[in-house]
């Protein structure tokens, strides 16, 4: 077989059979097909694409790459979400110990915030103390523990990814759906998820602008993952807006220990339970969507989701002062309000300035090695729909010094629209694609 | 400026500009642009295609990117033919000297047999003695003396075009219009040609298999040549079946030296004429194609171009006596006759078929390394048309040995339609696009 062949095979439009995938995804990481022809055939992917079964192919090539975390012997379903990034998304941080507390064991391997989205692992290392770089070894041992634990991810999984990722950056080839799902479905399986929810993020704040889009890589996921075996639902949800109120590493702790403490955010509280939810369901511990919900909601005002939150902050070396007492916790020396220049209602908040205004204080960054900040933000006053005077303060900027804060205000300034009618915030699911719903899509 | 983005403009279907276009290739060949992102871009453009403003960038920046053969000084005019390779395609060892003894000189550095195609080098080679790896000192005094010389080309020439043809060869981007038309261009005016005459092939023995593939290049040359200021024109001839009655090296050099001395196959004899018309009117010598006709058959008539060419041979080192003797140049060892094995007419000899014989009896290469025989070949005995019985000849086939003949014999067999009625041979130009024209396609 040669590598030219296949890739003028997908040039041409055809489907590759799992041996011709195989030998390129082998190819490459064994060092016998180089980069100049992984990046033709991953252009040609972008104009011809894949069907779902190639990407099957695909994704269990990445998977057989590397190594493959070994969960055998945990009883309780394995069951992660992926969510595909935006502004303000600390979902994951509830969602993980509320999962552990119903039931299911969590191995969430998470990534860092880059440009205007934010990261998991950022957000968890504003904790102070909270380490991320756990060994395949303590991260197993913490989900038999606790049922769930949050690290960064293993250089020995899926190093077909991270090769394939570095080149297509670089190449153009980023915005492929089969590449794209390929890529985040080969790291959850060999992290150990048994199944997955996808929080598949559309608007201006995710990567995935248009509904179009998003729906588009839904479906791949789902479809593919079926394909392989697994039992995967995709929740398409709205990133025009920041999810909560709060915009920053620790200023989104605190939201999540709100939510995790019976209150927060409507929207960021609601999405996370219907996300939960579904892995409550796909793990077989609860039977139908509306006794899974009720189930989260249990666990959130029992108390039992935030004492696994706790539990998890001080294994994984956190300060448990820190989420425990509201003033212990990192907080930025500068904080100033953004006034309202006009009289009227929120229309909407655009997700991308405010994540861009986030980034510029420091909360995010702009190359791999520029350092991420744990106490910086946006703090919402308004969102959408709220009444707003003239002089009354939008939100508020948490920063360290008044340079920075000064540049940030234009982005505040031009992500909030303000006018005369007022908007009714839409719930954050838009749409969700299960299995069984596929016939229609 | 950033290569990547550049990728994702071309992607995107969206015109480059010539600054874009010289950053990728001057960063290609400057060793800045690595490999993985022109293949990314060559796959770009196979899908998104380029204007000819685009490819007329494209082949400035490919010329700039090495020497250019100073052809300043030379009063009659730099005319060049160049054809996309085909099957029994010798046109150019007539074309040359007939051309230069007309008033033209033509600085004429070809490429070498490969596949089922033969190459214009080693068939000069096949003249025992022939030098084909001048300098461009020699080349150009050749030039100024004879009028013309034919030599390999120069590796200080288009250094671009060698790395990229090498890469699109590994990288499933061959077939792509524009960068084909940059790539024989390039070289061409590179070699210190003015104007241009093409020869595109089309049919089972060439590269391009369909007219509409053929015209979308020969557009493509004559336009891009226009982008660039310069006087171009194509003709599209047939490559369904071989040229002449001769495939293999020195048995075409046997056709050519027929032509020369007035006779020769006159499909052969009529497609040089014409082509050798078309340079003779591009350089302002004859003011239109019948008076330039005229003016070619007259100087093969009068045995002016059989001069200029045993002069040619003499100064590039060949044996005189081998193209002077009937008798006295290579011939193979064993002559075999492929027998009719029904009755009939020929209705067709596939071009392809033929080509492949040739190749497994050594006229040409499978790969770089491959040596090549200056004797071995098929000389067809009945051409479409010719009717036959069963048991004559339909070819000879000129090989070294028995073993490689015999497995020769199926693919000549293969490549002979017979059947009830007679086929009248068209001739072999099918259209001709001149700049004037161009409105019309």
């Amino acid at each position: 077989m040669r590598a030219v062949d296949v890739i003028i095979k997908k040039r041409q439009g055809q489907g590759l059979t799992e041996e011709e995938i195989r030998f390129l995804i082998q190819g490459y990481v064994g060092g016998s097909i180089p980069d100049y022809q992984m990046s033709s055939f991953a252009m040609a992917v972008f104009f011809k694409g894949m069907s779902f079964e190639e990407t099957g192919f695909l994704t269990r090539a990445m998977i057989d790459s590397g190594e493959v975390i070994d969960l055998s012997g945990i009883d309780r379903p394995l069951v992660d979400k992926h969510s595909t990034g935006g502004v303000g998304d600390k979902v994951s941080l509830v969602l993980a110990p509320l999962a552990a507390a119903c039931g299911c064991t969590v191995p969430m391997m998470s990534g860092r915030a880059l440009g205007h989205t934010g990261g998991t692992l950022d957000k968890l290392e504003s904790i102070p103390g909270y380490r991320t770089d756990l060994s395949v070894k303590r991260f197993t041992e913490l989900l038999r523990g606790t049922g769930f634990a949050m690290t960064g991810q293993s250089e020995k999984i899926v190093p077909a990814d991270r090769m394939m990722y570095a080149l297509r950056d670089v190449t153009g080839t980023v915005e492929s759906i089969p590449l794209i799902t390929a890529s985040i479905m080969s790291k959850k399986f060999a992290e150990g998820a048994e199944s997955l929810v996808f929080d598949v993020k559309c608007g201006s704040g995710a990567f995935m602008k248009t509904l179009e889009e998003a729906r588009g890589l839904a479906v791949s996921l789902v479809r593919t993952g079926n394909n392989l075996g697994r039992r995967i639902r995709a929740v398409i949800s709205d990133m025009d807006q920041p999810l909560g109120f709060m915009v920053g590493n620790f200023l989104e702790v605190r939201e999540v220990i709100s939510v995790l403490r019976g209150g927060g955010p409507k929207d960021l509280l609601d999405l996370t339970v219907r996300l939960t939810a579904h892995m409550l369901v796909l793990g077989g511990l609860q039977s139908d969507m509306s006794a899974a919900e009720a189930e989260c909601r249990r666990r959130l005002e029992d108390g039992s989701a935030w004492k696994k939150f706790v539990e998890n902050v001080e294994l994984q070396g956190g300060d448990v002062r820190a989420v425990e007492q509201e003033e212990a916790g990192p907080r930025a020396p500068l904080i100033e309000p953004v006034e309202a220049t006009s009289s009227g209602y929120v229309q909407r908040i655009d997700a991308y300035q405010i994540g861009i205004a986030a980034g510029l204080l420091g909360a995010s960054r702009e190359t791999k090695e520029d350092e991420v900040l744990p106490d910086v933000g946006i703090e919402l006053k308004k969102i959408q729909g709220n009444a707003v005077q003239v002089g009354e303060a939008l939100c508020l900027i948490h920063g360290r010094d008044s340079e920075r804060i000064a540049r940030t205000r234009s982005y505040v300034q031009a992500a909030y629209s303000i006018g005369g009618s007022k908007a009714e915030p839409r719930g954050r699911v838009i749409e969700e694609i299960r299995e069984d719903d596929l016939g229609k899509v």
